[in-house]
């Protein structure tokens, strides 16, 4: 212990390093809380590449496991803490290099607050799509480590379709840079991708370059009012199947939608049993949203209101990016689940979820990104009740298994960190496992990057 | 050699073997014919998963080589069988197996020809983006086998976009699935991705879940000529600067229009230097055309020419798609490049290029998609001239260093093969290229799949 902060030292300025247990106990967890999580050894917190090199270096030369950080607003417990751990935060790399209008790309650190960025080639008429509803807090680095969604993500995809190439210090300290700057490549395999979504078990991503898109026109939002969840799904299908390529196109259940009221005075219709949002960001997009309200009609929406304006539209945004906040204030505790089903299994995983419910008699909050039929069943429960967590934990696995069986998988977006690591296995099934250690292997032989998570 | 066809007949019916010499000789190479082929043992012909599993079952106990192939209109060698080798050509297992409008997706074999695919879908007003030209011939597991691109790529990226989810039987004939059917999921490394472009090294693509888009409006080109091919890639910079999207942005110099011409009297201007074609498949184009019509005469544009109509629009589509196939007809053999570089460099390249020529005494003929960077310069050579050949792999060479100097890659979508294997090696560096063969142990521990290619 004192020989890892003595090697430490040598490479790192002083204020990089954090021993403090009353401060580093304040990084062992993301906000999955009721995830387990150790107690850190040090936070580092560096400021170029070369120190992440050097607490690479320390890490293995010594045999310390090492937990890389961004915000820490992750859902799985994927930047906790393991016991005598090297948190390595990378919060304070948090440069935007480069913005380019002509090559349409963004060089960043890893650090980088991802509403940063968007309003940095904002300014240059660009656009960064992928938008967690985190994303005034979470960094860039944490959404390369998870390949987080959004609400955009029905039209423009998620974070992994926008990281072009990364340097990323590997685990003995190495420097390896993937991928490119350039819009096509096909140079050997793709490693860019293979960092994108492995929660930090592969390597320190140090910077990476990204793709833009130009900035599109502000969007447009249209609300449905649906009396159930079932129907809203019809209308959904009915949506993408006609061809309409919406920006948005999420759900939100009546719960949600009353914690969302009680949060913020957002005076959304809280009588309705899913309020979907749909969106358009074209140059006229009145034949679509008129397309659209006709379709949720036919399919059996109660009420149809588009938005008068782009203020009106961001206000509806808003309540949609709270929602899991919202519901997280309903009871004390809540397990977040993020199942994602083929679209045309939405209805069922959503009545099923209901069911779900109601077994265990506990209230289950749904938002969506509908459209992408990726789900938040936002179980909602209180931990000082050992029962109810029981139960809770028990309904959280059961919508998983339920999303299994219907096509789906246990994460579209949140990753799997240590709260869905069984499930993993059960979804990729052996082969796949065994191929996923050869891969940890060839990049992490000592097994010190990230320990217990995804597999 | 004769255990191998034993074991081979016990698990496949007769038709499936092809062991005639003259006719396994025909299997030897993809379209890159200057690249050297060994000659196979036997070519396999399968129809099923099961029968793929016992070729590589086969292949393991005997540790015989296995080199996968689609059609072979490969222009890097990827397909070249090796000596002694199973040649297991996935053609015939061509079948579609799903389409499905509501979740945007089609499950196909590996063989199904790319433009049936676009047909059968377009059929349910969807669409397969990634176009190579080619794609009259050549199967969807060639396009994953080296993530192939085309003309469409500069607005809908290529073929690696639109890849879900796989199965995939590995060396020793077990069966992985990887990926999902949904829009989006995290769950575990993105071994779907991995794959794509792997060349047939990891393992034998049997089934394809492929991402699909609602079909867009006919597109309409306009077709400009330029004095200079910089003042070209000026135009293109600002196109894309000012935030279009074209659905299509595509460079030929007057090598190439007049090959085309030549092949097909066409009528393309062939007195021009570099003709440029760009696209919009928006409901109403004409705003983008006109914008880019005055970039293209600001950039110093001689002509400026809107197609009338769609046919007309196809018409120059075809000269484009063309273009590698006309160029072939130059001389007796043909070396292409396709390097990609960031857009802001185009001009670097196309006057490197030219320079190359120049100083190699070569007619270096270049069509290029001008949106993405990527440009094939075809070297043009007769190859019962020595010294010409020798010149021709020389300015090959040094077109590729030209591209890595100015930041761009050695492949944009043709793939390693044998033809780049020693640039591969060059453009990743020894960190990367360890990483490779790591990856590669993890997957085919005994080296059978497709030795000798790529790395
Ligand atoms: C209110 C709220 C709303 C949210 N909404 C969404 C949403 O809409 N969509 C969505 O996808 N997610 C959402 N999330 C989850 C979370 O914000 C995302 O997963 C985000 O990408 C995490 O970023 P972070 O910087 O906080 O990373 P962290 O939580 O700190 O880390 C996430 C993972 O990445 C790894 N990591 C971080 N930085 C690096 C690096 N430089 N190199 C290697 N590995 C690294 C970590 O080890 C960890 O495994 C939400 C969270 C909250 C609290
Ligand atoms: C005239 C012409 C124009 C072209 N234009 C373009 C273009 O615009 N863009 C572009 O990207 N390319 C283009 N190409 C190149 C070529 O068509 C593409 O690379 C195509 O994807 C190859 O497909 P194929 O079926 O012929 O595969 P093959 O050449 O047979 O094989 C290609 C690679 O994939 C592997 N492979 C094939 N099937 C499988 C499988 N089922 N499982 C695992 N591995 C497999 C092979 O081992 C090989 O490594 C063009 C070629 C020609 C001749």
């Amino acid at each position: 212990m004192n020989g890892l902060l003595e090697h430490l030292r040598a490479g790192l300025p002083p204020e990089a390093l954090i021993t403090d247990p009353d401060v580093t106990a304040s990084y062992a967890h993301d906000m999955a809380s009721f995830c387990d999580a150790g107690t850190p050894a040090v936070v580092v917190l560096p400021r170029t590449v070369e120190q992440v090199q050097h607490v690479m270096r320390t890490a293995t030369a010594l045999r310390v496991p090492v937990v890389p950080q961004g915000a820490r607003t992750g859902l799985s417990g994927a930047a906790n803490a393991s016991d005598g751990c090297i948190v390595l935060s990378l919060v304070k790399m948090d440069r935007i290099l480069e913005i380019s209008p002509v090559d349409r790309i963004a060089v960043v650190e890893p650090g980088v607050i991802n509403a940063v960025l968007s309003r940095a080639v904002d300014e240059h008429g660009l656009y960064y799509p992928p938008d967690p509803s985190s994303w005034e807090m979470c960094t860039i680095g944490g959404n390369i480590g998870t390949a987080s969604g959004g609400l955009c993500c029905v039209k423009y995809g998620v974070t992994a379709e926008y990281v072009l190439g990364l340097e990323v210090v590997l685990a003995d300290g190495r420097l390896l840079t993937t991928g490119r700057r350039t819009a096509k490549g096909v140079a050997g395999y793709d490693l860019t991708r293979l960092f994108v979504g492995s929660e930090g078990s592969l390597g320190i991503v140090v910077k990476a370059v990204l793709a833009l898109k130009p900035r599109p026109p502000r969007q447009l939002v249209l609300a449905a009012e649906f009396p159930r969840a079932a129907t809203a799904c019809d209308a959904i299908c009915r949506i993408m199947e006609r061809g309409h390529t919406p920006s948005l196109l999420e759900l939100m259940d009546r719960t949600t939608v009353q914690a969302v009221n009680r949060m913020a005075g957002m005076g959304l219709p809280d009588t309705t049993e899913a309020l979907l949002l749909a969106a358009f960001d074209t140059p006229d997009p009145s034949a679509d949203l008129a397309a659209v309200a006709e379709l949720c009609t036919a399919a059996g929406a109660t009420e149809v209101v588009p938005a008068e304006d782009a203020a009106e539209s961001e206000m509806l945004l808003q309540a949609r990016r709270m929602s899991l906040t919202a519901l997280e204030t309903v009871k004390s505790a809540t397990m977040i689940d993020d199942v994602c089903v083929p679209r045309s299994k939405l209805g069922a995983m959503l009545e099923g979820t209901a069911a779900v419910a109601e077994k265990y008699g506990l209230t289950i909050g749904v938002c969506a990104h509908a459209g992408d039929g990726n789900t938040h069943p936002v179980v909602c429960f209180d931990h000082t009740d050992a029962d109810e967590s029981r139960r809770a934990r028990e309904s959280f696995d059961e919508i998983m298994a339920l999303g299994l069986e219907l096509g789906g998988t246990i994460t579209g977006e949140h990753g799997v960190g240590v709260l869905k690591k069984e499930w993993l296995a059960r979804e990729l099934g052996e082969v796949s496992v065994e191929l996923h250690r050869g891969i940890k292997q060839a990049f992490d032989p000592l097994g010190l990057l990230n320990p217990g998570k995804v597999f």
